[in-house]
């Protein structure tokens, strides 16, 4: 057993009681208002196969995945070594010179390297190198990995509630509404706010196509956020369709990523900017004139679309976003968010080759910070499953970002109900027994309480008080026994009272 | 992107939105009562550095970590590649035989292996294989898996949480009651009821020596499973002194494992089985003539105890275990149990290496199953990482078959406030708008509740409320607009009412 100083992996964090309070105070915030929403709770395994994650998140995702290794006995079967052993007898039988290309060597001089040729994508391309360089490659590259791990960390909710999806579709109501609160893992390079392990918090709706879902995703951002406190963010809406309107009307529908790019950077870099770099992009000037109304567009959310239908009157796919837009909008005239602005802003395009229809973000006007909320609704997510043609809308909670935010903005409550309420102190054995029948009573009408075990002094069992954030402690002492009254010390201001046990009770509960 | 037909790793789970409200009402209850007694949540990470988890759980326990591979960009770097180059090259240059056996090897034909062998354990003791046997070994070897991973999933959450108690030994305020309900991941051979991925949920306490904390744990222990609903469980206790002092009395404390092993069996092999297989564990007749009635202690606590006292007269260490016993019996004579029977039981065992003082277990007499929860006494459990000397007491739930025996018991409430209580059902657009007004007014009145979107044939929409076990409807259609009376179904009965949306909010708050 090593005594080395112990330490946690780079990127991970552990939670302390304080924090594990406050976060909790999010996530429960959170998940009551989408349980009031309808949505239900799953959970999927940490540990995805790695043929459901693979693929998924483009090549620079896939460098991110954390590969869990075969393990134990079976991790000492592995074809590794024995392919080690066989390639180093093979080329020396061989009697190839290290620097013969791959396409010169013979099957019959290195019969697996043959094989490893045939099975490996990588290898096709190294025709032409060395063997040493092939096998460098080769044993370098993700091909070993493979040979060694079948399975990965999640990576995000999304991928793994498709996969559930498809799975257990015979045994899901549609439409299936569901919340997931869990860790994932990244292999990103940690720093300030980037962690390599951490909760994300998701609800999606899959198999309805109606609208309401997306005003109802507003009204749970607003409502879940307005209970933590937050008192001014907006909630930015979009539609991919607008965007791809945007592209058609000056036919650069290919360039649609260039354009929204450019037209995102208008909040920092002004309209000349964008104008600059849309040039650089290859947009011409009458491209840029044509959708000048577009990026300048200003006023209410109903003078916008109205600007929006407009310049887009010519792009069916555009109109039909403004109407998904109004028709969101119509709903939250009725079911209004209480604290939230819904404004609509055409640079918003998150994950643009993802979502098809709504796009969301939120951003709270208190504190300078990044999105602390997004998503949309996409239309194949389970078809990489195999599922075709089911419909879906989802968003997410950033949870690290609100617990910054609220912890900026001092909005965690002072108490929390979880904690302990009183501490009982007693000075010896004859006290510690007293105690403990009263510690009992104050349990049965549910108040969290903890007796310190006899022996310490009063001052260290007023600090632990203090360290745990007790608000209440009762001492008792010889006097105490006597009289049935206890010396009950609000540990805030300080002032003490005699009260009976029974008093301390119905005090405490009705507080 | 592939189509197959996806699939969890074996030895992993989905949860279902079922099982996770039966989940949750298990792991909330549990929670609540280690608050009410003043225990503190904190999470640690997913992760571990290697060097936290190795060598703590034995050469099994080893084996059965889940090793994370350095992923991405880093792994590509890994030196197995350079490694494996060098000595292909190195092998070549060198002109050696094949079968040269290592110690014929010099360091300058080959110094990459010559390092490999400094630094291997496994290397050290290969010194008379041949070559490529060596590489065989080293490549197949813990060592190889090292070279490529640096961090493991949790094995459980004991390690960790000293782990955490050392490095922020500073922040804490001891005694520290700290619960964690995490999962934790083993490589294990899956099986009915043994996972690869499962959570534990664990209290413990340490830096305080008092017996009330174990007094404590066994009320939790009966609080807890009370409010779960179990009516006939025993909380078994023993202490790792009596055990001692058994062996000590017979001049047997080396063979302590052996005799409690033995005597573990008397419930199945009786009195003669146990004395046959002592005979062959080497102990003597006369060995068994003494601890005789220890092993068929008979009666309530107290009798075993004054029979246990009389037999370990001889050992100061065996009657300490009694007098701990005892001052643990004597404070639930005054907080008493509400459900549980508390039984002194000898031949229990677990963890016998570990733990020092108490030891836990508890059992259901309702359904055949093993422990659903266990725990004890130990006394250097942060000793690992350097900090000596911090006494601790901890348990551990059993979740997976506390869900089992709950499940076989029909213990879990049919219905659940985290569900949706009422679906709003309409037929068009125009119905949905008013519904949908009527909806935000329930979830104003924090009534759960969902509307299905318009468009949809009533039989699906009442399907639907089923599959999801809503326990009412609400249908909306041109009479109810008209009258402003809607239609409400209770849909488990069947029977329908018309009432006014605010005798339906206040109906459902006051149920």
């Amino acid at each position: 057993m090593a005594s080395d100083k112990p330490g946690v992996p780079r990127g991970t964090r552990d939670f302390s009681p304080v924090e594990m309070v406050k976060r909790n105070f999010i996530f429960d915030t959170i998940k009551s208002v989408f349980r009031k929403y309808g949505y239900q709770q799953i959970e999927t395994p940490s540990m995805e196969n790695l043929s459901t994650l693979m693929g998924k998140y483009g090549d620079e995702g896939d460098k991110l995945i954390f590969r869990v290794l075969d393990s134990g006995e079976y991790f000492e079967k592995t074809k590794i070594s024995k392919n080690i052993r066989l390639l180093i007898k093979q080329t020396i039988d061989s009697g190839l010179a290290l620097d013969a290309t791959v396409s010169e060597i013979k099957e019959e001089d290195l019969p697996l390297l043959a094989k490893m040729i045939d099975k490996s994508r990588v290898a096709q391309r190294q025709s032409e190198k060395n063997l040493i360089d092939f096998l460098d490659e080769y044993f370098n590259s993700r091909h070993l990995a493979n040979e060694i791990s079948e399975k990965a960390l999640r990576y995000d909710l999304t991928v793994p509630f498709a996969r559930y999806v498809v799975m257990h579709q015979n045994e899901i109501a549609f439409p299936f509404k569901r919340f997931q609160v869990q860790p994932v893992w990244r292999a990103d390079r940690p720093q300030k706010g980037r962690y390599r392990e951490f909760y994300q918090c998701d609800a999606d709706v899959v198999g309805s196509a109606s609208l309401l879902n997306e005003a109802e995703f507003v009204l749970i951002y607003d409502e879940a956020l307005s209970k933590l406190g937050l008192k001014d963010f907006a909630i930015k809406i979009n539609n991919r369709k607008i965007l791809s309107g945007i592209a058609e009307i000056i036919d650069k529908s290919d360039n649609i990523i260039d354009l929204t790019v450019a037209i995102d950077k208008l909040d920092k870099i002004g309209l000349d900017g964008v104008t600059k770099e849309l040039m650089e992009r290859g947009f011409s000037e009458a491209d840029i004139e044509k959708i000048k109304p577009v990026i300048l567009l200003e006023g209410t959310n109903a003078q916008k679309l109205e600007s929006l239908r407009l310049a887009l009157i010519t792009s069916d796919i555009g109109l039909k976003g403004c109407e998904e837009i109004e028709t969101v909008l119509n709903y939250l005239a009725t079911g209004k968010p209480q604290t939230a602005t819904v404004e609509l802003d055409i640079t918003l395009a998150r994950g643009l080759n993802y979502y098809t229809g709504a796009i969301f973000e939120v951003k709270t006007n208190e504190v300078a910070m990044g999105s602390i909320g997004g998503g949309g609704r996409y239309d194949d997510l389970t078809g990489m499953f195999g599922l075709k043609g089911l419909t879906g809308v989802g968003i997410s909670f950033g949870a690290d970002r609100i617990y910054d935010v609220m912890e900026e903005l001092g909005l965690f409550p002072a108490t929390s109900s979880q904690s302990t309420q009183i501490l009982i102190c007693c000075f010896d054995k004859e006290g510690e027994a007293y105690a403990f029948a009263a510690l009992q009573q104050l349990r049965a009408n549910n108040i969290n309480a903890e007796l310190y075990p006899a022996g310490a002094k009063l001052k260290k069992q007023l600090d632990y008080a203090n360290a745990k954030n007790i608000p209440f402690t009762i001492i008792i002492g010889s006097e105490e026994m006597e009289s049935g009254l206890l010396t009950i010390k609000n540990m805030e201001t300080g002032v003490q009272e005699k009260l009976s046990l029974s008093e301390i009770i119905s005090r405490q509960i009705t507080l």
